[in-house]
């Protein structure tokens, strides 16, 4: 009898297990579509996007002032004050014809072509105007210096964008200017998520109901959807074998993944795993993890399609979407993988995890004038849902250890 | 003449106009709108949560096992092992009508009723079953071990989640398990979004153009997108000051915000300042801030409704809209302020700020074996897009400081 275990003869390492699982899947990120550039924005970019013009077309003006020949300039100080003539001026929008000639300047605004003759520009609040055609310069100025050169920021040829990228508002910004309209980008994942168990329902007959509402497909769907996937809603399946086989098979044929959730431990009624090797070769990879909540979890690959089983209790299900579903996720999507943003606290008490397990400890942040605390939430219990929703955030105790100090400084995952 | 000013008397502190630009707004939050809890995420909950029931709604097991009375066990140990009988079943979703006896004991599955009688829950594992009618127990449980009370999780009257709150998945379930259909949320804030400059066009005509695409709008409309809000785009608007005075009185009558990109300076060509002041009151609040990129920007309220001046650039209407416009959307929302998540790296160069500014050095990270390091983009002109397309993230370099010496630990605010 191994009380720690819950009947599982072995538990596979978090970090094995994950490295397993995201193994099964072959050529993630093929199935591409094609969007408005406008519309593109959070979605991974399927295609290398090299610049076709150069930005900007021609040498442009950073600042409001006078595009000059710097050379005019070079003796100019507080005690030698040049005066050049204003000969011309290069407009907003507008082509610029003239040249610019020794002892002359051109009046420039900022984005404005750098007419021809000139190398750099003044910047107006450093020039004296003494009359519509005579300015003062009193300090010298050097080649290039407040331009932006023709190809500065884009060179024609260069790859501006790799694939991978989840794109950013600026860089629908780069393809606009590109005068790119489309771009191709890789498919949402499309994630089917049931839910077994003769006891659920989704919602409540009676307040004495012995009956359980089922939330998993509601909250696994909306995390799908916050993660860049598409939830398709197979509804809840009755514990029935050839039920649970069935949908499983219908599922992988459309899915890029799987989630099921309920029925996923080593129990007479847990019927989800032998279901998972049932439905389709090679089955199951993983059956139990060393983790905490969720160590209930099933890792599988049906048919080249990876299928999670969840433990039925949310909090459990969360944790195993988290810690599985999310990254293979990011693995389907193509994407190249972003740095997880963390947040440091430090501990105000004791974080206990349980020894042999990786343990994902709830807590709740405050700000204090010497930045964050954390505090773990009282229950930690996976029945308790509480536990997850009153939290902001958790703390990973690593197995080994069993416990971390009060006082110590910890990296936080923010839940969002 | 004072060229670090570029043309500006006085330039206000960041936090100082950050400040000023916040508390021009009253009632936040008050537009509010009833969504369906499936649809709620990410969204801005505009009313407390009380829980209306108990969940669960009776003493549940966490466990398969055997529900029995803790008195029983209180004896057993390896060495004086009880032997109980198996008198009855508590089935998932079924209602139990039998009472557990002295000596005696109940199946019963995780997420079952406690039946009457019992006080606790022996798992599976921890027993042996002698026959189809006998279980052996060598170890005392303790009262209420391996269930869950009724209300554990929710107690009946207990405010569950709080009025602001920025809705996550785990919250739906919750919603859910009480029953609760839909929920009044924060209406997303409108925010207008023009850009102003003769030079503007939507789509370059010839490669030899000396007009310039504009991408602020595309490029805003996708963080106001990202951030929760509902751009309303306004388009080019030549620079006519009637023009800009027109659609900036159209746009305060519609939007929660108003966003001008271009012509936010001091110079001659710079018409939004003065369009702001003109199109109703107080007008600009701050213009000019201590701060690169962005310096030249303004912030106003007109007609109660915050208005931002952003300067042309991309690069400075981006970190304009970041450091002013988005905590300002997240003050329209009503949300509470969440942490906001950052990376610590080391830096692999000394990274230059401009004394006497909050400098916004866009970094590239790496990660090493000791966690991340950051470099500074070559470029970190504000005229260079790339210089904001091609960073991870960006690092404040201090108003007083001016240089963050290379080795440090920083932290990295991501851009995403």
């Amino acid at each position: 009898m191994n009380h720690s275990h819950e009947g599982f003869q072995n538990l596979t390492n978090v970090d094995v297990a994950l490295a397993r699982f995201l193994q099964s899947v072959r050529k993630p990120g093929t199935q591409t579509e094609s969007v408005l550039v406008a519309q593109s924005s959070v979605r991974v970019l399927a295609e290398d996007v090299v610049a076709k013009s150069e930005i900007p077309n021609s040498d442009r003006s950073v600042v409001d002032g006078f595009a000059v020949k710097s050379v005019d300039t070079q003796v100019a100080s507080d005690r030698n004050i040049l005066v050049l003539r204003v000969a011309g001026e290069s407009r907003l929008g507008k082509p610029c014809t003239g040249t610019v000639r020794n002892g002359c300047a051109f009046a420039i605004a900022t984005g404005s072509i750098v007419p021809k003759g000139a190398d750099c520009v003044l910047p107006v609040e450093d020039v004296r105007r003494l009359t519509r055609h005579k300015i003062a310069v009193s300090n010298p100025a050097k080649p290039g210096e407040n331009l932006l050169r023709k190809g500065e920021d884009l060179t024609r040829g260069k790859v501006v964008l790799t694939r991978g990228r989840l794109l950013r508002a600026e860089d629908l910004g780069v393809l606009k200017i590109l005068g790119i309209k489309r771009v191709r980008v890789v498919r949402k994942p499309r994630v089917a998520i049931l839910s077994t168990g003769n006891e659920l329902v989704d919602s409540q007959q009676s307040k004495l109901s012995s009956q359980i509402v089922d939330i998993n497909r509601l909250v696994l769907s909306a995390k799908v959807k916050q993660f860049g996937g598409m939830p398709i809603d197979y509804g809840i399946v009755k514990d029935r074998k050839e039920l649970i086989i069935e949908t499983l098979r219908e599922a992988v044929k459309i899915a890029d993944m799987v989630l099921v959730s309920g029925g996923s431990s080593v129990g007479p009624k847990d019927l989800v795993p032998s279901c998972v090797n049932a439905a389709g070769k090679p089955g199951m990879l993983v059956h139990g993890v060393a983790m905490r909540p969720a160590m209930p979890t099933g890792l599988a690959s049906v048919s080249g399609v990876p299928v999670i089983s969840l433990p039925g209790f949310p909090v459990s299900a969360t944790f195993a979407f988290l810690i599985f579903g999310r990254p293979m996720m990011t693995k389907l999507s193509g994407a190249k993988s972003v740095p997880e943003a963390k947040l440091q606290a430090r501990t105000l008490e004791g974080v206990k995890g349980v020894k042999g397990y990786r343990t994902f400890i709830r807590v709740v942040l405050k700000k204090s004038d010497e930045g964050f605390t954390a505090r773990p939430i009282y229950s930690q219990r996976a029945s308790v849902m509480m536990s997850l929703v009153a939290a902001d955030g958790y703390v990973v105790v690593p197995e080994k250890s069993g416990l971390i100090p009060k006082g110590r400084l910890v990296d936080v995952t923010l839940l969002t």
